[in-house]
């Protein structure tokens, strides 16, 4: 994998500046740059550091002087962190899976493989499993019965798709992500304490000693073109309908979405998030990192939380939110400020009701 | 799996309304309902859709006048949300999985597994395990050395039962779950900053560099009967006793139960709760999603907790609770209006001070 | 594993009271230790059950009455929590893994393996990786392109570890436990809603609908020796460069580090703690369950957070922190404390403002 800085240009849709024909063949930060490597400086501060290390040919800002720099040749891209992408994309050495189907794969004879598809040990594909065109399974994967994947799949180690889901193109998945486990749906034989107490926010809990009746999820899970699933993270099937995601959403590690949700297109899930059952997400949210959205709300479009934001009521389109419970981010910064006040405030009260009592009496 | 009408209501201990020889074979919601299956409307809001589908039945709620909505069967059950966990179970296709021992999966001699046991593909079951009859292990699970399943067990794919746990009958374990760990317990060799700072409620950190020294799990994890466990959840086996999960519990996704941890019967743990070392929980607690529980804590029966709790101290039995720190239900409501309202009471205070001392001039 | 209570505290650096030659195989809680077991009883309270199981020996304080115990032999260590660590690693019975290569395992020819190496049935060892002499892999581990592994390493069933991770010296990482996932790096064509609301405080979302760009992840993972990461915890790839981890650092289950994370050394990262991407974390810092670390922040040394506690801003060496936003924990709970009381001073005010109106009436 190496590539000029003109061929790179070339890719990312940019111009290449100085010696174009100057080869690299990995990225680095500046300080650690070796003579066939392309620095990142995509920052005036972070090209300080050109000079301890050994580059030639960098990535910077719009605009940078690369000669002064030292540099041979260059590319000014207008918004480095998205060329980036592009970048990285070519650069990237992969995981190393070997082609082909591994001998010790378990392939059910009526699952029906892509071309070019690779399989690596240990897996296990269904009966009536498909596998997209061009897909890549790592090892210790599971497709269940009658799953579906689109082309050019990318799963990683011990990922397991359970029955009857249905996954769009390009779909990527980290170690130990878990599409169609069953939702998280019990139910007792008289009303219990969690229905009472929600009726009543918490003024009554219960007496009675009831067991949990298991709901079994009946739907599957449903997910677009171009997804992406984080490491040991997990989507639960519906319980009567599929659990649907979006064209475009990416997961983080470790994010929780539970049995009938429905998410938009293009959002960003981070990681630990949690999403309860029967939830709607718009297009384009945005869920920090250990973000919690209660269940039965709806969270409207290009809604953006910040990290650990409790989420226990609907969210309108475009809010920001922050908190526990979520408010307003400028709400949330004015009520915490005036909380870390609070002593004082009490204080200040105190002082007044003596001045005012004084006062009455003085009257 | 076709079953007619009365064949349902049977099942549930219900009556068939109507047509009971009509068969369906599998369950929809309203709209997008078949001729051959249930449409499920338990609500008068849901049997507004009937029209848009073609559902010849239905599971109403009592006092439906199911001819008026165009039906030619129905069945109206008392607690609908009850009987739909029967109706689930009788149309649940499950995952596939094929019965029988997987002739890849690697079952050491001197374990016992009991009659018409289902082991998959890439499963190990170790030395001196046993396995209850009539379970279920999807593939690549492994079984660990003397740990035991009871009877009717189903394990889905990559399931990781450790050395010496033991647990009871019809145990469900999605994707992934992990249990008996090793408890995470380390000790310093002089007192640390953590244990200072405990006693001390904060004031007092560390400055002395120490490493952590292991204190090795030498208990298992011991789980009585009819529990489930999410994806990917985990139960930490005990420092020298086991850790105990006792009948009826339910686990969501991602939920961590530490060492030593004592969960009595029938408690609904949703996803990504946490519970830390050797806590008490008493029996009918629902802990809601993202709920955090400190260790060496007790928490009485039938308690509640709110998405994302933060419960710090103990809990009295039949409480309801919700925040960081968790504080009673309406307690927190109460708490969170003041704290919105916040900024103004700062005005308001600043406006008396200003006024008081105006008075107090002019006395 | 019989020891004689002499062996047991020569192995601790202590001495044996009374009988050193009594052997015991095992630990136990007072009240349920047998004849041939030394009961853990290290605090007086403990002690108040012995006389109900039939201990003969006992691990207690210094200074305890053991023969008063009824007792034949005792260890009476300074720190008993310390020498705790000694005695339960003689006594762990560990997982019972088979010692060798199973012959099931896919060892690619190309991987170095050292000395006395355990590796369990379906495991994958991928191309050029290395496992250090004495390492024990359990059942279903995958050791990706290039990774290394140092001696002495133990891996319970199904671990994941990416390409080219290198990890030092004796690393325990318990089930499902993930190394060098992609790291959540994603970008959009045009500034972003989350980049505008950063920049902002919050102020103002997004109307434009982009879909996100993936960054690929070309670091990988690096950890030092003495490291321990729990069940399905996951540390992810850098982007440029590795994610770092240093010596003596432990990791409970379903903790998350994401990319580019810096860790110094002897720090306890506590079960579902999250560090965000970028953040530099010092040395023995020890955070608390449920923790979470937003992105691009700097904690200092022998910083202490308590259970869920969410940080926002960086946080100088030595702080003890609660709550969220995060707070010096003296402050927390005061501020805390004023919260439960806000809906008295609302009262007190309103009480104040009729006052001083009456007043001001009166002047």
């Amino acid at each position: 994998m190496a590539y000029s800085i003109q061929d790179i240009a070339t890719a990312l849709g940019l111009t290449a500046e100085g010696n174009g024909a100057l080869t690299v063949s990995g990225v680095a930060e500046p300080a650690t740059c070796g003579p066939d490597q392309i620095a990142l400086a995509m920052r005036p501060a972070y090209a300080e550091d050109l000079p301890h290390g050994q580059a030639r040919a960098a990535m910077l800002w719009q605009g940078a002087d690369w000669r002064a720099l030292g540099l041979e040749a260059a590319i000014l891209p207008p918004r480095p962190r998205f060329a980036m992408s592009g970048l990285s994309a070519m650069m990237d050495p992969g995981q190393g899976y070997a082609p082909g189907i591994h001998p010790s794969a378990v392939v059910d004879p009526s699952a029906i493989l892509g071309t070019e598809v690779s399989i690596g040990p240990f897996c296990v594909i269904g009966p009536g499993a498909r596998i997209g065109a061009g897909s890549v399974l790592g090892p210790q994967c599971h497709i269940g019965w009658k799953a579906s994947l689109g082309d050019g799949a990318l799963l990683h180690a011990g990922v397991r798709i359970g029955a009857r889901v249905r996954i769009g193109a390009r779909f990527i998945a980290q170690p130990g992500a878990v599409v169609g486990a069953d939702g998280f749906s019990f139910v007792t034989p008289e009303v219990s304490g969690v229905e009472r107490a929600r009726e009543s926010l918490g003024a009554e809990g219960t007496d009675a000693a009831q067991s949990w009746a298991r709901i079994h999820s009946l739907g599957a899970v449903r997910i677009g073109d171009d997804v992406e699933l984080g490491a040991n993270a997990c989507i639960d099937r519906g319980t009567v309908r599929d659990t649907l995601v979006g064209d475009g959403c990416k997961f983080d590690n470790l994010a929780q979405v539970g049995h009938n949700v429905v998410i938009g297109r293009d959002c960003l899930i981070c990681a630990q998030v949690g999403i309860a059952g029967s939830t709607r997400i718009g297009n384009n949210v945005v869920l920090g990192g250990q973000t919690g959205v209660s269940d039965n709300l709806v969270i409207g479009d290009n809604v953006i939380t910040g990290g650990a934001t409790k989420v226990l009521a609907n969210v309108p389109a475009g809010r920001v939110m922050l908190g526990y419970p979520a408010m307003k981010m400028d709400t949330h910064i004015e009520s915490y400020k005036g909380l870390r006040r609070l002593p004082r405030l009490f204080r200040d009260v105190a002082a007044l009701q003596k001045a005012v009592s004084k006062l009455v009496g003085n009257d």
